[in-house]
């Protein structure tokens, strides 16, 4: 055997997203890429605001001693300290800039959170469906994942939380706006779940950690706001990307929030400044972490999403599709036709469409629509989708 | 318990090197930093080739559909490519571009490979001194590291590594330009190290990996060359980092370049794929991936180093100091005057010089200077060293 036997295994069952997106690329050879319709990947084509690329532009003509050296583990103190005074001011909490830890992305985030709070066998909840990287950011450290199902309006289902509670549970993993649902847990949603995990703790006489992966905050409709998880729990971390908030997924960029009122809260900066380190990340990307400074209040226009949420909406409706209309996010998850998502899934396949079985989010008998793409690609694909519909 | 028990224990242990450029911030605030002279941590001052600036400013402007937007998990095709084609020429290599996998600088690539190799209980080999790190990426994937002495002119000791082999053994890391001795291994040591692991992998049925932390193998000396490890060895990987070349080790640009005639290379190159997605890095910065692609000749001005490496190894060798002469990368390791190297690491800080212990890197009766400073920094620091040699 060459490759690790857990890797060699875990490649048979990849993600059904990065091969949807790849077979996107074949088909897009083939066909020509106005001809496919790629749902397939939350790679948003919606351009980033113009004072990144202002920022950018001065800040690459601008002479810096140690320009492009290492930052501190944890990130530029003038970066972090810019993040906590944001969300003071947002949310009306306490943090210093010793309580945000750059990193790269969110899933660079969660790994270094996961990685310093989990020894072997320890448990961590999520509500499915669930983005479909999270089992092996916990997986990695030798943790275990224990699904819990959401109600029918993808709500967390509390109860089912508190039953899946045990003495092995470290964390609750929430993602709110949901990928792939785009639902948002209401404030009594998530009040209520605050209220289990602090009995919990005290039952168990353990700290039960709520962490919150965020980097659909800023992608919000229809006036919604999304409640704080650091305002509404003590031990709380939040693990934010500008990914999606800037438009640039590719460039990593991203912070943990640690709750000022979590528990030992000094022992967990420095795990999490030591694992940022000994995972090989040593710190997120340095000039982006310059330019984001001045970038704190700026983000996509959403309405230009909000714009594609109801075109899209609109035209399956109209094709006889059955889903809840997405309060955040770019994610779109629709009830298949028939049962068995994977083949309702190649059935748009032949009609050049690509979108991701639910199955691989842990909920067969759903797909979801990354549409964080061209109008045209939305408009052209509605006779595919009314088709496909047809012939179930 | 609130952490992970592992990194609690980790914490406390934790990195000199940090922790000497830590106290160093300290100092320096004390002080001033014209009067503390920091050689603790290799973030280079010297500046970055004055065509990093160009491409990055021209690039910021351009305007490129998802210009931020993900690149594949491996990275942008023609950045792969770029590089694929320099190693062919340089080395006389087949590579194609799936060979190579952009990673967030050497420390994201040889945790990536890591993940991909080791199964629990692994064994990975390194010779002694070491850079203080690999232990972390090793043990990160339950993988065990066995150290074995190099000579005493920090060459490798082919028959200790022979010794060293066993069953469970599934790679030796070499690091060459070497970081903490600047010792660069010969053709004919590397050649022997061939040999050995080739006759090993036949003997014990099994592959054994040679993979090469190559982060300072365009910072040489005296016109001595690197050999090539990928032509040395057939089953052999590649850890390179801009961060040195290009002087940008905040960005966190690197690749793995995959030996061609290594065995099962698809397997291997789909492992190495996953793993930068699951360990959270997802891809190299994108931006800096469209930098290098027209970097691939650029480099630092090594010259720079040499001078300060002569100006230091003259300046120390008058004060009565034992070291050999770098022939590369940016440090040298010096022979402590007295026995206990931590006791003398502390008589320098009385003189306001950090260093760092040898014992840091499994070499104790040593210290390590990195001299990526100003010249100014060595020139002053002179007396001290004199007068902490005269006061043994």
């Amino acid at each position: 055997m060459t490759i690790a036997r857990k890797i060699k295994s875990s490649i048979s069952h990849s993600s059904m997203i990065r091969k949807m997106f790849e077979e996107g690329a074949v088909m897009k050879k083939k066909y020509g890429a106005d001809k496919v319709y790629d749902f397939s990947l939350g790679n948003p084509n919606v351009e980033p605001p113009d004072i990144l690329k202002k920022e950018l532009i001065k800040i690459a003509g601008q002479s810096i001693p140690l320009k492009h050296g290492y930052s501190p583990n944890a990130g530029f103190a003038e970066t972090r300290q810019a993040i906590a005074s944001k969300m003071n001011a947002a949310y009306g909490l306490k943090l210093s800039a010793d309580h945000v830890i750059m990193s790269c992305g969110a899933a660079g985030a969660l790994n270094v959170i996961f990685k310093s709070l989990l020894d072997p066998k320890d448990e961590v909840i999520i509500p499915t469906p669930y983005f479909v990287e999270y089992p092996f950011y916990i997986d990695n450290y030798q943790g275990r994942t224990k699904f819990v199902r959401t109600k029918d309006d993808f709500a967390l289902d509390i109860e089912a939380v508190g039953k899946a509670i045990n003495k092995k549970t470290k964390a609750v993993l929430i993602n709110s706006p949901n990928n792939p649902t785009g639902k948002i847990y209401s404030r009594q949603n998530i009040q209520a779940l605050a209220v289990l995990l602090k009995k919990k703790s005290k039952e168990l006489n353990k700290t039960i950690y709520l962490v919150s992966d965020e980097p659909y905050n800023e992608i919000v409709y229809d006036n919604l706001t999304v409640p704080s998880i650091l305002k509404a729990y003590p031990d709380s971390l939040a693990a934010y990307s500008y990914s999606k908030t800037l438009s640039l997924p590719g460039e990593r960029m991203g912070y943990i929030a640690v709750n000022p009122k979590i528990q030992e809260a000094n022992d967990l900066i420095s795990a999490l400044i030591l694992c940022t380190r000994i995972l090989g990340f040593v710190n997120a990307p340095a000039l982006m972490q310059r330019v984001v400074v001045k970038l704190q209040d700026a983000a996509v226009d959403v309405k230009v999403y909000q714009k594609k949420r109801d075109l899209l909406c609109a035209g399956l409706a109209k094709a006889g599709y059955k889903f809840a209309k997405p309060e955040g996010a770019f994610y779109l998850f629709v009830k298949s036709p028939i049962p068995d998502d994977v083949k309702f899934v190649k059935m748009l396949l032949k009609k050049n469409i690509l979108v991701v079985p639910g199955s691989g989010f842990g909920c067969s008998g759903y797909f979801r629509i990354a549409y964080c793409v061209g109008d045209a690609t939305i408009i052209n694909s509605m006779p595919g989708f009314a088709e496909a519909i047809n012939e179930c």
